[in-house]
């Protein structure tokens, strides 16, 4: 069975072809700048060269026709016809409480999924224009959605709820939802696997540090608390999110700067995180280079983003009682060695201890703790794709 | 020597005449209502019953002169007019980044305090008027300002800096400045005191519970981190505040529920907190009853706040590297022993164990973890008073 994973964004778009015989990946691309000139697919069929295919892509159906092309040509296709794509599985990131688990897309579901518009409205238009169009492409293939916020779905009460009136959750379902939860999930049963015991007991902390960033606490295999919200701008300091203030800020600036709701959303969104502090750059990279240099507020970046993340591994061991695995995914999770050992600096009191050399790596499955640590801390490479595609067969093969 | 303390809101006055040979109170008392209808002083002799003396108050300068009145009246008087008032002390909310410690108060400092005023437009405002007024009431009697914000001032950068375009800092600002800070210093050096031990390399953790809350990070007896923010509506849930929540529901509320920033200013700070969760009150007793009789928003209420000082003190452990002694403080954390027990339920990984017995008290200095307890935790009725009046008398002396 062949499932096609489809991860729609505003402008771009990214798919994976899996063979769920064995989760081997058939292709792999990414549609960038659709709508916009110089729209270009970027195609890779597994062990052959990049292909890059320079087309007019006035809208998502285009990039769609364009990827299924793609997926058949002769060359660097991966199937024979579009009849080899027994199902497709689409990344939704806000499913808000409707969404627990995973679903087969029906009409209701993407009337469900609109309902949810208002709650992510940067987010959701794409996906469902991404699953609309594969369903006009694709009419006779069984589509599945999954969420990013389901798996903290378990998340108890205390954690989810704001300090609001109780009106605004009831009425308008502001309350705290939590994103990436593919990913957490993802990484939490690759624990499982890796220390060859049941996550029953067992409390972990994700580190899911991308350009987008969060972590989760995970307690008997559940998310228990996470640092996103109601929206991907709650939690830690991002690349180019702000993550946690002083909630009067806001107001502060519209009512003494005279800005409006919008800019500040803009300025907390698009001009923050470590990019608003270093005034260097939202790559890491960069601003690590810059801070070597004798930046000072490049260095002063990387010391908030690891002391925020320092900071909610110990509130989150606090929170569940405990604490047995932290993990590093994503971008800079896995990949930023000096990021892993700052964030974990001073955490020897919770039995946090780095080996520097098992550390000295970059996107591979291996613990850096040291064998003696009372806690075991591992770099986990991510893999969403394959979650959505697990989900995708579970659900279409019913 | 006798000092005044004075501590002027926008519409009451606190005030105790402290006698500095031995710390004892001589008298205090409280003005509320102030240029409302039905302004009362309440007024307390040390060793004397309270007087209510209801007389209209048309302004802070009304309030104070009354209060002189009453300090030298021959009944309930303390002294015997008012040249034995040697000195006073004021408390100022907010000293933005000019004041890391107490001042004698001159015209260049009423300007400083003013120029505050934008950061703390609620509290900055009725202390300096009653410092004004106090001045033209006793214009020979030296007056000491004492800042809420001073003993943060030793925070490290990755603790105030927020993750904003740094401008936002530069130009307005806008960082962490935390608040309580005589409180906090107040109780840390009575930690010193009960533990006879020095501050230099202890790590505490200050809770400062009342209807406004906020919990410290100290590290070597300096202030290293602080929940409450640019203004005191970050960080913990509280009465009415809401504390941390995703900074996007204030523009969501803004663009999509046709709030004014006024409007949402309002309900973050007086219809939030416990009182927004539970829909009952801002007064824990009244909540924690609700929830004795089965109110399940009144429970939940309860909760999220123990939860989120619980979270708080994981991660002010390990902001700090470690955990040494936890203080409870202030209205609640002084008398409730069930918020206590159930804020540390869980804790026992960071050594933290409450003895039920100990802790089964209101109001008194004692430590209530058990014998062998890793970390010490205590309760410290705080005195802000007596710390206003110790700055004044070693200020107002020289």
């Amino acid at each position: 069975m062949n499932v096609l994973v489809i991860n729609c964004g505003s402008s771009s778009l990214k798919y994976q072809l899996i063979n769920m015989n064995d989760e081997s990946v058939l292709a792999k691309g990414l549609v960038e700048r659709i709508g916009i000139e110089g729209s270009v697919l970027k195609h890779e069929k597994t062990g052959q060269n990049k292909v890059v295919i320079e087309e007019v892509m006035k809208n998502h159906k285009d990039a769609i026709n364009l990827v299924l092309k793609a997926l058949v040509d002769e060359n660097h296709g991966a199937v024979k016809d579009l009849g080899e794509v027994d199902a497709v599985g689409h990344r939704v990131v806000h499913g808000g409480e409707k969404f627990a688990g995973s679903v087969v897309i029906t009409d209701e579901v993407v009337n469900a999924m609109k309902e949810c518009i208002e709650l992510a409205p940067l987010h959701n238009p794409p996906n469902i224009i991404g699953i609309e169009a594969c369903q006009e492409l694709l009419p006779d293939v069984p589509m599945v959605g999954v969420f990013d916020t389901a798996f903290h779905q378990t998340m108890p009460a205390e954690s989810y709820i704001y300090p609001l009136p109780y009106e605004l959750y009831e009425d308008m379902g502001i309350r705290r939802y939590g994103f990436h939860g593919t990913s957490h999930k993802y990484v939490s049963e690759r624990v499982a696997a890796l220390t060859g015991k049941s996550l029953e007991g067992m409390k972990i902390v994700t580190c899911h540090l991308g350009n987008g960033a969060s972590l989760t606490a995970i307690k008997d295999g559940k998310s228990f608390d996470t640092t996103m919200g109601m929206t991907p701008l709650e939690g830690l300091v991002m690349g180019t999110r702000c993550g946690d203030i002083d909630p009067a800020i806001v107001t502060y600036l519209i009512n003494n700067k005279k800005m409006t709701a919008e800019q500040v959303d803009n300025l907390m969104n698009k001009k923050s995180g470590v990019l608003g502090i270093s005034g260097v750059s939202s790559d890491f990279r960069d601003i690590e280079a810059a801070a070597k240099e004798g930046n000072e507020r490049a260095q002063l970046a990387l010391e908030k983003f690891d002391y925020t993340v320092r900071k909610y591994i110990g509130s989150y061991a606090a929170a569940m009682g405990g604490l047995d695995v932290v993990v590093f995914t994503a971008g800079l999770g896995e990949n930023s060695a000096s990021n892993r050992c700052n964030i974990c600096k001073g955490l020897e009191f919770l039995g946090i201890e780095i080996d520097d050399c098992r550390n000295d790596i970059r996107g591979q499955e291996v613990e850096i703790s040291k064998a003696g640590s009372k806690v075991k801390v591992f770099v986990i490479p991510t893999n969403e794709e394959v979650m959505i595609a697990r989900d995708t067969k579970m659900l279409a093969g019913k």
